[in-house]
């Protein structure tokens, strides 16, 4: 509308459109915190289970909290018979954010959310189903086997590894499991965040809010990057290989994933921390070919560009290493993501205005129907 | 971000969030302009498929582009058998909408959207499924039939009806099925259509931006007036009960569905025109109660609180009228919207900038990780 005000820039970029107390985006410490607590010390400290309790219950759980906390989870594993139903009718070839998006959604009508005092259970339902969803279908779809979902894993991330290569994972990848879990928990206002709290906005149901919240993540601007890493870096052989395909790519101005951000300026507090972990990963694995290529494109990068390594380049290599096949990354990131999804709905909820903004009119003017046979 | 610029209104209200060239709400002509066709010229003159004709390709059709854009979405009608069988897993007590939010999800696993230059196609596919989506569910799970859902009804408002009454619809309803669609086609950054734009943004696929919709229409603050208004109007037995009954709630302070709006601040210019509809339809149908106790409720509303009613109250005998379960109102609502959605997502990919705005935060100061035997 003509009197409204005009925002200044495109994407709502740098406006404030509301507010929150669970995260700030480099401002504080090391430029990423939950509640409070640096990202860094999170990952040294926590395990995923202790960050989603402080993010969806708002403080960190003493030990007897997170045994109930994990108990609680653990039993929620078994997947609805009719939702393994539905992911058998998806086929192999199917992009598996669409599988989560819907996994969660087909969820949503077996175990609604009639109440907003069933909130949290429901997103622990949900929370705790988010690997089977996604592994299930895999397996399924690739492998022709029915996987049992009840583990025994202690954490989500563990159980995820065992589901998908059929036996328990090392303390190794638990622990990077755990760590690349806590990185993508939360992020503020991202635009999938965003998506889930104008959808909380109308008091929706949560598995709508997490269903678009995925569907928003799914697009190859937001979560992805990952991948798209991947597929970059496993293309070749050596450092010198890699550099040289680099700087061709850098001369034909092509994108190069895993690189800058958004909001951070100089760097993601999130990279140095799991690039310590592919690190490991790699000793352990006796790679000496991805992660090599990784910190020389790392470095091209830094001295061609100056620019900065995001939460997404090592990750590619981690995952890697860990067995993870390149299209269950951003699956990954969903599983996390989900806390600060809900977490946000929950904020929305408790202080509600429907999100609705206005638009600049750029269209045609004011005019009258011609009849069908004189158009 | 504490440099960042704060929005006044919370929800965005009244801000500018973005350009369009779909709609104005409020500024032209009778209140509500589709490319600059007033809503009540377009639901006088046109059949829905002209309009879903102008919303998402451009222009209002010739005979020939109608009869050929016809022609198309006859021949899409078709359930995909997987979607059949998944649409056979959700129960008859689950909530319509959260039917269509998993077939058009589950619809996007068999059918992706690969490619942007598939948008044009892909939404009509959807626009052509939607009826039978929802239909094919509802009479499986209610009546334990299978549905055929190619009807050759002319119209998607007469299919609907056709699927829903397992006969081809009259004349007058599928007239007002036609004003129906068209009336809640398109309506500017509304929450839905703001969501579908934010999703969008991260250049995803088009079915997630339908299911991020769907699933936030589905708040009670947004879609579902229609339903809500059904359940109040349908207690009463006579004008003098209802306005006995309205005042009683005035006194208490309760809402009353289906009257004001977040834009509109005098009338709704729809609810002149289904107004005029559901009359038509009372005296079909020979209603001596529901329509009398509508105009009394709009006239008690008037007068003791000047609120007028929005579109979606005398939606709720017209649908009534026709035979239509309550629950299924909003899904309509959704065979309409998709066009809008649809169309703001062509216009968010055609001039993209990720939608990714900031957060004032209130939480905890930056804090250390406390040992858990120390928490």
């Amino acid at each position: 509308m003509s009197s409204d005000k005009k925002l200044g820039g495109a994407g709502l970029r740098g406006q404030v459109a509301g507010q929150t107390a669970l995260c700030t985006v480099g401002t504080q410490g090391s430029g990423l915190n939950y509640r409070g607590y640096d990202v860094d010390d999170l990952a040294d400290n926590c395990i995923f289970e202790e960050v989603a309790h402080l993010i969806l219950k708002g403080h960190l759980p003493t030990q007897a909290e997170l045994d109930t906390y994990q108990a609680k989870l653990h039993g929620l594993r078994d997947l609805p018979e009719e939702l393994k139903a539905g992911l058998e009718l998806i086929p192999a070839g199917a992009h598996p954010m669409d599988v989560m998006r819907t996994g969660v959604s087909l969820l949503g009508n077996l175990e609604p959310e009639t109440d907003f005092s069933q909130q949290a259970d429901v997103v622990d339902r949900i929370l705790s189903l988010l690997p089977a969803i996604v592994v299930y279908w895999y397996r399924f779809s690739h492998d022709g086997v029915r996987i049992d979902t009840n583990t025994g894993a202690a954490t989500i991330g563990g159980h995820f590894l065992h589901m998908l290569h059929d036996k328990p994972a090392s303390k190794l990848h638990e622990k990077v499991m755990n760590v690349s879990l806590i990185l993508y928990a939360e992020h503020e206002f991202n635009a999938s965040t965003f998506n889930g709290r104008v959808a909380a906005s109308t008091l929706t149901d949560i598995h709508s809010v997490i269903t678009g919240a995925i569907g928003t993540l799914r697009g190859p601007l937001h979560g992805g990057a990952n991948e798209a890493a991947m597929e970059m870096i496993e293309q070749w052989s050596s450092p010198d290989e890699a550099e040289a395909a680099i700087l061709e790519k850098l001369k034909n101005k092509e994108l190069i994933m895993g690189f800058g951000h958004a909001v951070y300026k100089e760097r993601d507090p999130r990279n140095a921390i799991i690039k310590k972990w592919s690190e490991a990963l790699a000793k352990d694995v006796g790679d000496d070919v991805l992660f090599p290529v990784s910190v020389r494109v790392e470095a091209v990068m830094k001295r061609e560009k100056n620019m900065f390594c995001n939460a997404d380049f090592f990750h590619a290599s981690a995952y890697n290493f860990m067995g993870i096949p390149t299209g269950l990354f951003t699956p990954i990131f969903v599983m996390s993501r989900v806390t600060g999804w809900a977490a946000h709905a929950f904020e929305q909820r408790a202080n509600n205005r429907i999100i609705r903004p206005s638009a600049e009119y750029t269209g045609p003017e004011h005019r009258a129907v011609e009849p069908i046979d004189q158009r």
